[in-house]
């Protein structure tokens, strides 16, 4: 039983919008979509929705009134858009103040911005966790790999890495191997990072860890961190071992099919805790 | 007056060996050059020296003695090398399994190992900021342009990033524009991590400054953070406002040339220190 009537996911890129649709569908609930301009996955045309643009503030908080949604959800990968094609709707302009002395110190604190602009039009503002229950990272090896010595001890280095930066708003993932930091997430996002790993001499990159993981304090409703088949893609592309999220936050689009790459390509797949860390 | 008779250095790749020869000409003193080989700059041909690969410890540490060097200094950059192009001799060898084991650790890890091997063989180690004492970066504007209060802040910040990434044996380097932090120096170096910048939106890398320190803790004789002419082209090439580089610790190489280029490109070079950093 949802805490909602009806929920508006204002849908960014990548395959997150579906799957919450697909959910949606199937606990019988009607859904409705505002389809951010060249963001959005076309596939989400066969829903009740709207097409706006970033900047459209006023059109798209009407839209998500009008179709009588009370609870809203912020899907989907949104890039930084170049100013110029953000264009403001007069709501838009009246927020964007605000939004740019957010942007200036982070993705964090931009969606921070959103959640407390749509809170402060009464919505609910839910979690993709909330509205997708099986989303989120279960505790130990998803699949078949389990990560050995060296890589729970390369996990435990990257996560210290990310927890260390949290308090930048910097990105959510790094990549260790054999103790050597090879890459951390700043702007350019975990797939260009994981790019990046194939760049550097063979003998560095053989065997690294991907984690990814919240930044500590993040606003954990909204940008979640995530993996889903093309993370699994790119890190077998580079010669990784595996990839570690942290359980109970992090999500996993598309499980079965991770898992299947991840097993036919040999990568382990690992949700750890805060407590496992310490531990190990 | 310097505490050694005869300098020996070990030359890896980049100006910073062909400075060290102009500055112990200019005091009248020997030099003897390791040229590691692909990666020393030919021009250094000229001087008194030997070629060896990475992995010939034994043939580096018997000519530095053959030459009647009393003290070393390691100068130039060192990218790792695939295991297969060590070329060990029988030293090297014998070394390989604790600079292995420095390996893992990172960067710094290694030149603190490289450093106690050559202090066990006798070898004074000095810093090249001890050979060339021009080298240094000084405290404030280094050039034509100062830092406005925005690159000033931007500075302080990627200051913090860099100080916060210690612990962890990572790159000296961060870039950040208007509070955000654009990227992080792993182990892809600072000229990659440079050039990624000019691939992020353009209202992302609007006016950023790129801070090189070194990481606290860091084995100070060698593997100083340096800047150049080609820092200066790149961060010119992807719009950065300035760079900022650790009074005291930070060289600069070529600063004649440095400067000119800085100033034709309306880029600011500054020399801070912590203390300006808590202050300002």
């Amino acid at each position: 039983m949802s805490r909602w009537k009806k929920l508006g996911v204002i849908a960014g890129g990548n395959a997150l919008p579906l799957t919450v649709a697909a959910a949606t569908a199937a606990r019988n609930e009607d859904i409705f979509f505002v389809r951010l301009k060249g963001l959005a996955d076309p596939e989400l045309d066969q829903y009740p929705g709207v097409d706006c643009a970033l900047g459209e503030a006023g059109k798209i908080i009407r839209s998500l009134k009008d179709a009588n949604c009370d609870a809203v959800l912020l899907a989907g990968m949104v890039q930084r858009p170049e100013l110029k094609d953000l264009k403001v709707d007069w709501r838009g302009a009246a927020i964007l103040p605000g939004l740019l002395a957010a942007a200036s110190k982070g993705d964090g604190a931009i969606l921070e911005f959103l959640v407390k602009t749509l809170e402060s039009e009464g919505f609910i503002v839910i979690g993709v966790d909330e509205a997708v229950n099986d989303l989120l990272a279960t505790e130990g090896a998803i699949g078949k790999v389990t990560p050995d010595a060296q890589s729970l001890s390369d996990i435990r280095k990257a996560a210290a890495v990310v927890r260390a930066l949290g308090e930048f708003d910097v990105g959510q993932g790094a990549v260790v191997a054999n103790g050597l930091v090879l890459a951390i997430e700043a702007a350019e996002g975990t797939d260009a990072m994981l790019d990046r790993c194939g760049t550097l001499p063979n003998n560095i990159q053989a065997g690294g860890v991907l984690v990814k993981r919240p930044k500590p304090g993040q606003e954990l409703r909204v940008d979640l961190p995530v993996i889903g088949t093309e993370t699994i893609r790119r890190a077998a592309a580079v010669g990784l071992s595996g990839i570690a999220i942290e359980a109970s936050v992090a999500l996993i689009v598309d499980r079965p099919k991770v898992i299947e790459l991840a097993d036919e390509a040999g990568l382990f797949v690992y949700g750890f805790k805060e407590v496992d860390l310490r531990n190990a």
